[in-house]
């Protein structure tokens, strides 16, 4: 089968599901609903075992989605209602980790749109860690340490984004790191209306960009949360889906004609990607499918991830106030 | 047919010669094809009657593209012989037109990549209207004089773009315009790779953004010169031409039998456009496909259509001369 | 005496008074100060006749300023006040002038940070015009027909912003034109924290850049209203202040030794411009002096101007609705 | 005496040598001074003991200022001459210390233009080390081993640059450190004109931020160079400045009156700060003096330093090679 390209576990489970699975769950894999206020939908996927790690080619863990309504950027009250949805289950993960000293760090490459939800998602986080260290007695107490980093991407830095924040978290010893990257998603419908977060890190190869060494807890040696946006879809994807769904129309149409269905299963199992290519190009890797108004929706993505978080750590904090401050 | 959506006059004759008239060439249409240094391959496409603009959906004039080798960008040999060859090919069509008081007009979106090709060209523009005003003596007198303008686009000022340069024209009378946009091109081969020159003005409708009022000699009471590079792709074509794909792939394995051929005439004829909706959502219309890199690839192709028109207007003033000015 | 130079009818004023009119008013000036909630202070100085006009060397007409407390941008409330005191005194502006069809300009240099006040408080302003011709039966009644345009500069378009600004507005004939610019300053208390709003337009040569013609009611034939924030003080203004008040300080100490005093007072009339040059260098007006964190400043600045405009256009309309719209 | 910024060791010496030492050189301190082509004037001062450092208030090591014509943006054998003049006197620093691998650190804001150098500088050095570890067979074998990180700000991340960069520079071992950094200057005359490089690294508190921790060999355990260009000066320097010029054309004029020169030494002696502050409020501190065209400026100026380190680092690889790459 060609390999639709996910960052999400929720749609790994969806075409497992779709692939034939539908009544009987699969095994090693937990997953729950629930329905906040605004529409909003929180799924929750649990990786339970090597059997459930294997099925949604994803670590164990537990992987939370977040599904915003269509147009939820339109109104105020989805945009807060989404922050606080976010913070709330950002908390979920974060368990019984301390949140004393927080590194939020922003993946991903600030000059390409796509790729720019981490860094743009850092420029609204509070960042409080200098001012607890050097001016204690101005600071709410309330507020816990927050320090944050976009260390940039290897193409552009020479250096494995794994190796700056190695580094950096054996100096100033985090007792938890949050890593924010875009992903790629197989559907244009969860494009920039989806947040997921996973107590597993940040897997490489997510996103537009390219990158090798994992930000997760075995590679830190300190807990790692990773919150991704879908904000692009590779161009690959979106061809191949066209040819599954021409497929399919005319399987139905065929009415048993065994000859037919035949050469169907043929065109099925042909190498999809020398098609692709044909569509593509020899670069067929290097498209990717994004929404016009790219630019504004996944600002505002960022913005939501940045308020969960600053909700989440520094307890008592209104988003107004936090809105003004940065 | 599925309307693949193109800017392109070569593509457009591409798609009906590919669509049976490979032997006969198109009424009304008159090609040629010149392969400059650098393998940079220059194909006039002239419309000569009304049977031509039918046949190519496009106005009478000449429509000139400017084809670049892959990886053009890695080489400066070949980025200056692109910008000489942009000069020479807008020289052929300003043809007896004035040079004394040209506008250059950047249509577009500057926010939004894909969108801002007009825009940023003009940042490249030896702008010289002010000087040659305000302070002749002191102005090399090979320079002429010229003006530009990023006029921005109708959902961000509320205003038509032909409003604003209409009005702009009317007082400051230029002798020709250049417009220069972003396009829509039918094949990611062309992306970041063309540039198309036409006589005919810009036509509406191009490029990411959507703009009513043509920028053409009719219009604004003098010549215009549009000039163009493919930034986009329609998801909805890329999902159309996979699909396309594999209908011929089938057919050519259906070995003359008649009963699939029909099957696939009939999947062939189905409503195309309902089965991108499918794949695409509802707004099967607002997903675009872009090259990863699109950023520096545009700002490339930008810089040689600025330098194209700086050499074309300004005689004897050399390449190094202007990349030093802006 | 040396030419601080200023925007502001205000400066102009205290400037008049500190120089010994300290205790009779202006002859053909009336003004009046108003303290309204959160310690916004507004000043509204009338310039009635050609005395008026001299004294203060500005045009007949209204000059409103709106000053805002020290640290402004910290409090959400403050904001909030700002800009309803900023459409509160537009509205006053305004007065019996249809607002049914009003554009809005902004002036100055978008890539110049302390020149690009118009530009970015363009990007605030809820643009209706094309919604309101396109599709009206979707947009609230409330919305007035609204678009905007940022012209760029003269160095850089070739072209007199009065000349786009007049063809535009003679396509369009809109029933008001609101332009907003960036303005110079005497005095650093008064940078990034003052808003002026005037029915005499933006007079020329204001701000960073040098521009020519007015926008006015004389030249564009529709009532236009001009809104400037100070975002830079001319370094040769500092060092002149400090040169004044080191003699005053002098002065206050040669305990009536005539000797002295007269030394003094050929120190003042000394050509100050000559020392100025022998501090700033040839180029004495190329430097300018700005606050460390005008970025954040101007842009709050830039919101607070837009919001001002909303809320005064636009009746019935929200802050909270407006900052989700842009 | 009121203490003039300046980061430039040049200018500490001019200091000194104007407040009276004119004839005799300052002890501890070696210096000279070359003409290169393109009147390109390039001064080595060499602090040579704890004299040298008291007097200078800069660290023992050598300090090289590379000052540009006026103008020197217009031309571009100026820019090219300046790049490789950047080059030399780097390769002369470096000495015999290996550059196998080097780390170079853009310092600074890069989103106030004036503390952006470090930033913009990184963007235009040739990085290199992730082809060499990744696919060496394709690179070219003259190129070295060249990471770069821009680690943001204090005020920003919450994270020492110091703590960083020591971090990072233990994970990956480089063999020299290149940190470039925006520095602050007390005359206009040498602001966006000057380049110093020095053995010592970069001292904390330069340029427009404040930061902590040195870069020096000292703390990061490898040899560090730091290259700094001067893009503002304090508000208070040229109003303390202008004073200063004041008293002294004041003193020439005296004519020997005993009482006059003694007031005027009065004056001289005054506190100064108090005196700015009247000018420039409290926050006298947070006013900077810049062009009014920082923004050009300072870019090139960047590109100059990039290329010089890309000239020095990698040889045989020629300027206009390295402005295709980037």
């Amino acid at each position: 089968m060609f390999n639709r390209r996910t960052d999400l576990a929720l749609e790994m489970r969806e075409l497992l599901l779709e692939a034939g699975e539908a009544l009987t769950e699969i095994d090693g894999v937990r997953a729950e609903e629930e329905l906040l206020e605004k529409d909003i939908k929180v799924t929750t996927v649990e990786i339970l075992d090597k059997n459930g790690e294997e099925a949604l080619n994803k670590g164990k863990g537990s992987y939370i989605t977040i599904e915003l309504p269509n147009d939820w950027w339109m109104e105020q009250n989805v945009y807060e209602a989404a922050c606080k949805a976010c913070a709330k289950e950002l908390k979920k993960l974060v368990g019984g980790n301390s949140l004393e000293n927080v590194l939020v760090v922003g993946l991903g490459n600030r000059n390409i749109t796509p790729d720019a939800v981490g860094p743009v998602a850092l420029d609204y986080v509070l960042v409080t860690r200098h001012l607890i260290r050097y001016m204690p007695e101005e600071i709410d107490e309330r507020l816990k340490s927050v320090c944050g980093i976009a260390p940039g991407v290897l193409g552009i830095t020479g250096l494995e984004t794994g190796e700056i924040i190695k580094g950096l978290s054996e100096k100033i010893k985090p007792s938890l790191i949050i890593a924010i990257d875009a992903l790629c998603s197989r559907s244009v419908k969860r494009v920039n209306k989806t947040i997921q977060l996973s107590d597993t890190g940040i897997t490489p190869g997510a996103g537009v960009g390219n990158r090798r060494m994992s930000l997760d807890e075995r590679e830190m040696g300190v807990p790692v949360i990773g919150i991704g946006v879908p904000t692009v879809i590779d161009a690959a994807t979106i061809a191949a889906d066209a040819i599954d769904l021409l497929i399919k129309n005319m399987r139905e149409n065929a009415g048993g004609n065994q000859g037919f269905l035949e050469m169907l299963k043929g065109a099925e199992e042909e190498d999809r990607f020398l098609l692709l290519k044909e569509v593509l190009g020899e670069n067929v890797g290097d498209f990717i499918v994004t929404p016009k108004d790219i630019d504004e929706q996944a600002e505002e993505m960022s913005r939501i991830i940045a308020n969960g978080i600053n909700i989440a750590l520094h307890q008592g904090i209104s988003l107004s106030d936090i809105d003004r401050c940065k």
